[in-house]
């Protein structure tokens, strides 16, 4: 485990990107050795790390209490340290995530086509792991569990980074990672922690180390994600906002109107799913806004509004321009009237982020329009928006959430990380 | 079609970015509206084109004869200006590839998948358009009818730049390919070509135009390839180098062997799934590495080889490590003896370029090993390298192949334009 070895920083920059390149070399053979393990093999691997995670409890903890001194020492908010805090009990929620990713189907090997060829040629598109997956996160310790995990399930390597504050519950974390590889006979350098605070070594993963990195994974706030996609010379799965809409067309049921919109907003305020801006088709806007808007106040959702909006409760207050391209990620909306389905959509597409948007109606060819004409990685049909989660999509687990259009969209579990191949059966054939 | 009305070049570089720009934000309208067109109007715009280009046969041939004047007059190299020149022959074959991509099966609306929930929600996922493809291309002028039309097919908007060599050829084609949108009623706007020959029109749409180029292909030699992989801020489907390897293993029938061998060499030198290096199991060596490197050297090929290949024939000329990293592109090939399946492996993985790697044996064990650890967008067991495209794969027709991981590897077809988009459909479910 010579990365996790390194406790010291680098002396300087030179020896900075000489590590961080050997980190890459490294990663890149584990990589081809993690190609060919056996579904069994990961397995092993992924109920050995659950273990030890379990059975170094008390290390783990003791280095993540350091990382929360140092982290309040240094007068950092309560929802950092509320997010780089472990206990027993989320510890043990880490673990059992290990073991649920290592209980999933392998995605690696699947066929996912096959074609024979008038020639006899037999052409199979196998999946194959993706390679090496850098991931660059803030304060969640838990990531360096989830995140790992998730890679070699999918047969890749990673390389973790960790953010300052959480530097220590992650090295923690991450040897235990190292013997669960090790036990089962698989490189420990699959998972690599960069061993340093270094900003610089954000910088070196986001130019793909060499080709070392194929992709780059961000964990982390809205800066963080930015910079990644300012600087990554390699593809990234993020997504930057999730500006997500819930319209309420002409045909809603209004009870059902009010129960998805209430549980998108409200049930978790600070998830990129929760919905940021409601839409009333105006059509229905005598019967559906004010028990809609009542609703939201009343459940103690600040509301900013349109006009119409206002006119309904006198605690709506105005909404401006930049509101309706705003993440609140809290106990906010914006809303407003619409001239019904293509101004709903046109909305949508002008200030929205293409994560998950949402249309409720009994209608079924104006709901079809929405799925198809709204252009996000998910669109819901009288469903809540908060249900763009890889779990509730039975992922077992995601890494993240895309909303770039290549590779993976939408959430990024297991099989979108893993790329494929082809391999083709012949018994002599030549191109005429 | 305001884009191939501006026949000027621009004034300067601030007009050029405005006016790219302005080319992109086209693209994007263009892309959403193309993005909902049905199989039927998109198959009319393209039996349009293909009769279009028939039609206008002699004002594409004239434009074409100025582009090659020009070049002769310029000293281009009889290769490029074979390249660039068009007759009613080869006018005639761009007009029906264009047909042919017609009569493919539509790759938008495809169900990839679909899981019910065991909350009632019904998940989809259902095969999109990727949006604005940007193509780079040299001197060949069907690549813009090639590309523009699988752009077209897969429901993407395309934005073409050709090369200053072709540039007339190319505004030509595409005069027939707006007049084919619109007669569909599709924007014009849909397949734009760039209209300038300023090379800092490449570095703009490098840039993705502010968001509204998904993804650039170039079309060319290994200088553009280059540039765009080293510049692109937006993802490429590209290969820089096709290295390919045949390996001829002990179980190998010899007479296999020399077919592929000879054919996946011979067939066509200047193509990227031609194979530029030979090994020869050490194995077998004693029987099969004289009648294979003779029957290559009689062929007309060039051989250099390692040692063993030398003591073959006086013909072979030694091969410097430069050679085994080298896409000849010619009657050339290197060629040596390595010691059994492994020592192959670690070869084509030192020296290849993940492109189209062959294994020639009758050893099924052996031949499954290589098709698992070759790490190349294609592997072939008993077939020829130059089976790499997909027209061979049976996509119809292919934009490129791409040796990169993310989402398109190998030949990129219709399908590999496509990205893909989530439905929910539900009854009124919140996320607990």
């Amino acid at each position: 485990m010579p990365a996790l070895n390194l406790k010291s920083e680098f002396a300087d920059a030179d020896d900075l990107e000489t590590q961080m390149a050997a980190i890459g070399r490294r990663a890149r053979a584990a990589a081809r050795q993690m190609a060919l393990a056996t579904a069994q093999t990961k397995d092993v691997a992924l109920r050995t790390i659950a273990e030890r995670i379990r059975q170094t409890s008390r290390e783990i903890l003791r280095e993540n209490a350091r990382d929360v001194a140092a982290a309040k020492a240094s007068g950092q908010s309560a929802a950092l340290i509320d997010r780089l805090t472990l206990d027993e009990a989320r510890l043990a929620g880490i673990a059992d995530a290990v073991e649920k990713i290592g209980a999933l189907p392998d995605p690696v090997g699947r066929q996912l086509a096959a074609f024979e060829r008038p020639n006899g040629l037999l052409i199979e598109r196998i999946a194959v792991p993706l390679g090496v997956i850098g991931v660059i996160f803030e304060s969640r310790p838990n990531v360096t569990a989830d995140a790992g995990a998730l890679c070699l399930k999918a047969g890749n390597a990673a390389i973790l980074r960790a953010g300052s504050d959480s530097h220590r519950s992650a090295m923690a974390i991450a040897r235990a990672m190292s013997e669960g590889l090790t036990a089962a006979g698989l490189p420990a350098d699959a998972i690599q922690i960069v061993p340093t605070r270094d900003r610089a070594a954000v910088g070196a993963m986001l130019t793909g180390l060499a080709g070392c990195i194929d992709v780059i994974v961000p964990r982390g706030g809205r800066s963080l994600v930015e910079r990644v996609q300012a600087e990554a010379r390699v593809p990234v799965f993020a997504h930057l906002d999730g500006i997500c809409h819930v319209y309420v067309a002409a045909g809603a049921d209004l009870g059902m109107a009010r129960t998805i919109l209430l549980n998108s907003k409200m049930r978790r305020t600070g998830i990129c799913g929760a919905a940021e801006t409601l839409l009333v088709d105006r059509a229905c806007a005598g019967t559906h806004l004010t028990p809609l808007v009542t609703a939201l106040l009343d459940a103690g959702c600040g509301v900013r509004g349109d006009e119409a909006v206002r006119a309904v409760d006198p605690r709506v207050s105005p909404a401006s321009d930049e509101d309706w391209r705003t993440e609140y990620l809290d106990a906010i909306i914006s809303a407003r009237v619409v001239d019904g389905l293509d101004a709903a959509i046109e909305h949508i597409e002008a200030n929205g982020s293409h994560h998950t948007d949402a249309i409720i109606t009994e209608d079924q060819v104006e709901a079809m329009r929405f799925l198809a004409e709204v252009d996000s990685a998910i669109v819901t049909h009288n469903a809540s928006t908060q249900f763009a989660d890889g779990g509730e999509f039975g992922f077992g687990a995601e890494i993240g959430i895309a909303t770039g259009r290549m590779h993976a969209r939408g959430p990024v579990g297991i099989e979108q990380l893993t790329t494929f191949k082809y391999r083709v059966h012949g018994n002599g054939q030549t191109r005429p």
